[in-house]
């Protein structure tokens, strides 16, 4: 069998291949490839690709392995593979009526294998909106491998799916080309990551367990049960301590591309598990970390979408609310919040001078060019220099209410035909000098950590942590894209002392159980710090995506459900007996509060809706 | 501020790094690595790491980081960090006494930071045992980072610590030179087998949902609560569902360092969580896997551990039982399984002339060199031509024990000195043509499938899967290295037909649970095989590690506990009430049965014991 005897050589001639052996015959070559040469038909039943052959291919004998996007009046078959498209041509005598008939009675989407001669297309039917348009392949043979049975919807591009529908067949949706391309670029992007931090930084890829214990305030977390009564695992929402007890324990750079769990079911576009790019590293200050990330960034972003300039902006969480009115501002467009309160300090409009005689109280604007938008509690006025119109907010605490205000009248613009953002470009932030800690939301009066409880103090901050910790500012830094945070990080505090007095005294958390990382830090702890990179919303920003599901594999829907393979299930009572716990079903009155709870069908919901 | 500027030109120039630019000059050299080079002091306090100075550096003015691993005569401070140890001198003249008296009260494991200059250690000072040892730095400056206050035992390579302590501080017992080694080694291995898989043969590297559904026969997976009462999430064992339906969706070529979990809390160095190398690919036969997987280890192995040759060996499942009783022969050492019925055929030992009587009766025998092993039901005899001694058994069902006593004889020969296992020597086996279904142990008359049901039969034994499926073949292969089965994999089945053949008339599975992969196999699924490595087991033997444990960063007890973190713990019921569940605790009865089962103690057990 010739393909036997080509397997047995290729395993022979592993060894043999050379990055510099590259032969110029280009049939010689079409030969050798099989056996030599590494690439995306090595090993494999075909020569070629679909997306690969041109003019120059014009008499080479090729195979070719794909799926029959559809025929054409019985005169030719259309092949795709995850490259692209390559016309068959169907012979016509009568010597060749078997294959004839077995090509015109495929299905589309159904597997096969074609070996034949490319041709040159009869002039005048070339199609040059087609890489391959300028050849044929004229078939003389066909392995059929799978007759497609069944297709709840068409592969095309342009056939519009529900997306629950999407996600029942996720295998067909995955074959199309963007779907194709979206996976194809995450995996070159996060290889590029890699490359970098090891090859180029020195960082070192651990990986830590999943299954771990429940930490402090991890409402949050997924509990697995154990074969011992009682005892639970918890689904880490992320590494943090893992990678703080490396650096305790000399490892020095680390990083990982974690799976992380969230248990949050009603928030939109988040899922249960997602990815992130965790890094630490010891000895290091803010702007080393801020710098590395710059050069990670760089180093992988896809050369297609446009170079990337370094090193980012750096904007402080106060200007940040006082110019946008939120922690991650969308800087692609101006439109940023104006204090008019010394205009308006004489105004006879009611509502303005009570607000200014309150205190806190300021008039702030937006300039929307051109625009018009109502709301309840704003005023229109025509600008002084350029026509345009203002929205007008009146207290402090309404920024954000304002940074809302300006992000909606953004997308009404851009909704109206006005280019306010341009679709290609991506503006990178730092955002930082945040709040060390915030006043609890249903308790003012106790404070929380605004990130997590790790968070170093700035250095000229320190001291106020033992009088006045309301008002120190942490070494956070978030990374912001395009107005949608991407990622965030800290120095760390590397003393147990401090950690212990931020633990116990001003987040009044019970120290027990984290006593395995203060006795870490008691142990010669480095000074440290590091930063998490959400890596589907990166990856979705990066290729225009709607929603973080267009650039997973197989993600689940809104209400955490795997739609093809209807996960959660349910479980019998002897599987659960082994670990030791019973369901313990609502009763009628928790189960209306339940639902009220949870969102009223399995919606798909945009992104950043 | 220094620190701050340099960070600044750091971030400045970060896009300035060019792999051509090398300069010449050690000195200029020094200065800018730490604003244009990458590598492991960029971006860092460092100007160097602790292994690194030589007598190329004296003169220069260095910063170094680590922690103090001793102090010698209130002399020298010897400072280590990930890459080695450096001399740091303690300056005795009065104007540094501040200097002095810092450095002297330091405790060991304590983190400091150094700046000084290099200088050669006096004549017949030099330490040739030590790569820095030409040298020393001269104290001039120190930054106290952290002061360690207490330490359970030393961080020396040659203290010995019991196990559960290790494990308990982990983080310390991480700092051991061993420890670093193996984790770093492990990293670069990964890198270099993702370089080949993406960059070389052009898979996509896909991430797989983890919180996915009970698959059949799935006993060993830990289930996850979701907030849907008596809805169950499950941790798969492996990705297999999901690549599967990749290659139906078009991927071509997966490949994922995959997380998996595994509940089987009493077997031997196992994890429950562990990590595989998970690759499948279209349009490919056997050959072409193993060719793939050869490559890969090529690639990716480590140069000081020798080279390996390919392709490797192949050994089919029926010659294997036959020459070493089990099917992941170590064949580092001969020993093979020998029938002598012929030579007994005559003989006038009751035991060997009833046996041989019997159906399937035979002798069988190993050839132990020199050695002497007693044990029941086996008898010695004199080699006629090498004064060896023989070791006999008597069914052909006693095979595997035989198999067995061969690896013990093997272990006792070497414990009494003879060399018989080269131990930097790396036997690669392929083991082939493995039944596809085994009689089930507790209903010897029902099937089940020897490694998945999703595996092909060889192409020539197809037909038998529907009139003697107990004759069927399989397309699975078996990487075994040294004796320990290090992967496998197989060609799957592509056509629903057959795979709802398999799952309901033979092994008579509920296929309503697998309706999904069916439906999937009906849409145009391409032909498609692949493999999974056990990464851990992988690292641990080129390592040379005694356990798995040794090659993970934070692994779990043979109990599953984290002994640092005391993970599993208890919930609170409020935390349980969220995911509907409450915990059944077991009768004194049950208790009684169930400690029975669980190991006594949560015992370290070693590799392969």
């Amino acid at each position: 069998m010739a393909a036997k005897s080509r397997f047995v050589l290729q395993r022979l001639f592993n060894g043999l291949r050379t990055q510099s052996l590259w032969l110029q015959s280009s049939k010689l070559q079409s030969v050798l490839t099989v056996i030599f040469f590494p690439g995306p038909s090595s090993l494999s039943f075909r020569t070629h690709t679909c997306g690969e052959l041109r003019s120059d291919h014009v008499g080479d004998k090729v195979t070719l392995c794909g799926w029959v996007q559809y025929l054409r009046q019985d005169l030719f078959v259309i092949l795709r593979d995850f490259t692209g498209l390559t016309q068959i041509l169907i012979p016509q005598e009568e010597s060749a009526s078997g294959l004839k008939s077995a090509l015109c009675d495929l299905t589309v989407e159904s597997v096969i294998q074609v070996t034949g001669t490319v041709r040159l297309r009869p002039s005048g039917q070339e199609n040059k909106g087609m890489p391959t348009g300028e050849i044929e392949v004229l078939a003389e043979n066909v392995e059929i491998f799978n007759i497609c049975q069944k297709l709840p919807f068409e592969i095309k591009d342009f056939v519009k799916k529900s997306e629950s529908l999407r996600m029942q067949y996720r295998y067909l949706d995955l074959r199309s080309s963007q779907m194709q391309q979206n996976l194809r670029l995450r995996s070159q992007v996060v290889m590029k990551m890699r490359d970098y931090l090891c090859n180029v930084q020195g960082f070192v890829d651990v990986e830590t367990p999943t299954l771990f214990k429940r930490t402090p305030g991890g409402a949050k977390e997924f509990v697995v049960p154990s074969r011992e009564p009682g005892m639970f695992y918890s689904l880490p929402q992320s590494p943090q301590q893992f990678k703080q007890l490396l650096m305790v324990a000399g490892v020095d750079r680390y990083f990982q591309i974690a799976r992380c769990y969230r248990d949050e079911g009603s928030k939109p576009d988040r899922q249960p598990e997602f990815t992130q790019v965790d890094i630490e590293m010891s000895f290091v200050e803010q702007a080393g970390i801020m710098s590395l990330v710059e050069g990670l960034l760089q180093h992988s972003w896809p050369p297609e979408k446009g170079p990337i300039k370094v090193p980012f902006h750096t904007m402080k969480y106060e200007e940040a609310m006082r110019d946008y009115g939120v922690d991650k501002p969308d800087t692609r467009f101006n439109m940023k919040l104006i204090d008019l309160s010394e205009v308006f300090s004489a105004s006879d409009v009611e509502f303005l001078r009570s607000a200014l005689s309150k205190p806190g109280g300021t008039v702030q604007a937006i300039c929307v060019p051109g625009g018009a938008v109502s709301t309840g509690r704003s005023i229109w006025w025509k600008h002084f220099k350029h026509r345009n119109h203002l929205l007008l907010s009146v207290m402090t605490v309404l920024r954000p209410l304002l940074g809302h205000l300006r992000l909606q009248s953004a997308q009404l613009l851009e909704s109206s035909g006005v280019t306010l953002r341009d679709p290609s470009a991506f503006h990178f932030l730092w955002v930082v000098d945040f709040p060390l800690f915030l006043p609890k939301e249903d308790k003012p009066e106790e404070l929380e950590s605004a990130h997590h409880p790790f968070t170093a103090p700035l250095p000229e901050d320190s001291q106020l942590l033992y009088t006045e910790p309301h008002k120190v500012r942490g070494q956070h830094y978030d990374l912001v894209l395009n107005g949608s945070e991407i990622g965030g990080g800290s120095i760390r505090i590397h003393k147990a002392a401090e950690q212990h007095h931020v633990l116990k005294n001003i987040l009044k958390e019970d120290t027990t159980l984290l006593s395995h990382l203060l006795e870490a830090l008691d142990s010669g702890a480095p000074p440290h710090g590091g930063i998490a990179l959400g890596l589907d919303r990166l990856i979705s920003i990066m290729v225009g995506a709607n929603s973080i599901r267009d650039v997973i594999a197989f993600p689940k829907s809104f209400r955490g459900h795997d739609l093809m393979s209807r996960a959660p299930d349910s479980l019998s009572e002897e599987e659960l007996n082994a670990y030791h716990i019973s369901v313990k079903w609502p009763t009628n009155d928790s189960l209306t509060k339940m639902n009220e709870r949870l969102p009223q069908s399995d919606l798909w919901l945009g992104f950043n809706s």
